[in-house]
């Protein structure tokens, strides 16, 4: 059964260990910022510092894992067909729309849908970290270490799966800003199955 | 005054909004994982995710904002004589080493060191996110995202003056990585200020 995320909103549910979480991106350049909490323990949670130093790589793919803030293995990537994601920002927020872009009436952004989504789960806002932004295209220089928010390079169509590596809470959007989705706000789509 | 971090040890203090906290580098090449927390509510925190998105850089130098979780500045780099350092990767721990370096009776290392400074704040394991990692010197590959520790930009002397924004709890270390420092383990000293 595949589930929809509207444009702008973000939705939370338990994943357990073996479980495999596919998101899709149903129309293309669009982004998914997911977090995630050991189920048993919320306290532990998704550490990009972690998993970038243990996978020696600033983006993820296929084979990679990502680790918790104890360092133990959260999420497998085990099917990958776009190949970019970022994992160094976090999710957007109203502060993000006020300092980047300059909004007087700035939207919640992903940061509200996540809080939004965890509160049934005793997880409050300080708990976001930085987001595994699924799709997000994140360009970095070498020398200067600029980034630019680029348009994801995901297709209509096209996923990403994760293995669950241990019980999860796992909260996810579909992005609100802009610059990630090139200005056209659209859905994500996600699949849970059991393993094989 | 200036105060000695000893090699492979850390250290916890209070810094005031609008104080200066000079980082020097006395032997050259080596790098100091530096943590804050606000000083009347410790669930805020400073984040890599939110300080790079602002920033639009990696790497922040002279004029750049350190923010917190809550998109609040923390601290503002001053003054900044080597110009290079890294906010993607969290504490060597003892799982870096076991993980990374392969040891079988690893150092409990920057993140064993800022637990012990921190918790007589009351701030816990958990609560020790992605640090400033003063003078490291990560090279990151613009296509593949690889990313290399290489030894520090910085010579004897040295120093990375950061200005307090609000009332901070501070903890930073003399890191015990040998890729971080070129493996000879040397101290960091630091010195506060009034502001002139």
């Amino acid at each position: 059964m595949t589930n929809r995320i509207p444009p702008r909103s973000g939705t939370a549910f338990e994943l357990k260990k073996g479980q495999l979480l596919t998101v899709v991106d149903p129309e293309g350049e669009q982004v998914s910022d997911l977090v995630a909490y050991n189920a048993e323990d919320t306290r532990e949670y998704l550490s990009s510092g972690r998993s970038i130093d243990y996978a020696g790589r600033m983006f993820l793919t296929t084979g990679d894992i990502l680790y918790s803030n104890r360092s133990v293995p959260m999420l497998k990537i085990v099917e990958d067909e776009v190949g970019r994601h970022d994992f160094s920002l976090t999710p957007c927020s109203r502060d993000t729309f006020r300092i980047i872009y300059g909004d007087k009436d700035p939207h919640h952004g992903c940061q509200g849908n996540l809080e939004n989504a965890l509160a049934p789960y005793g997880i409050g806002p300080d708990a976001i970290p930085t987001a595994f932004n699924v799709f997000m295209h994140v360009a970095v220089d070498s020398d200067s270490g600029e980034i630019k928010v680029l348009p994801p390079k995901s297709k209509p169509g096209q996923k990403t799966v994760f293995r669950a590596e241990m019980d999860l809470i796992i909260a996810m959007t579909a992005c609100s800003a802009g610059q990630s989705n090139n200005f056209r706000y659209k859905p994500i789509d996600f699949r849970i199955d059991n393993a094989a």
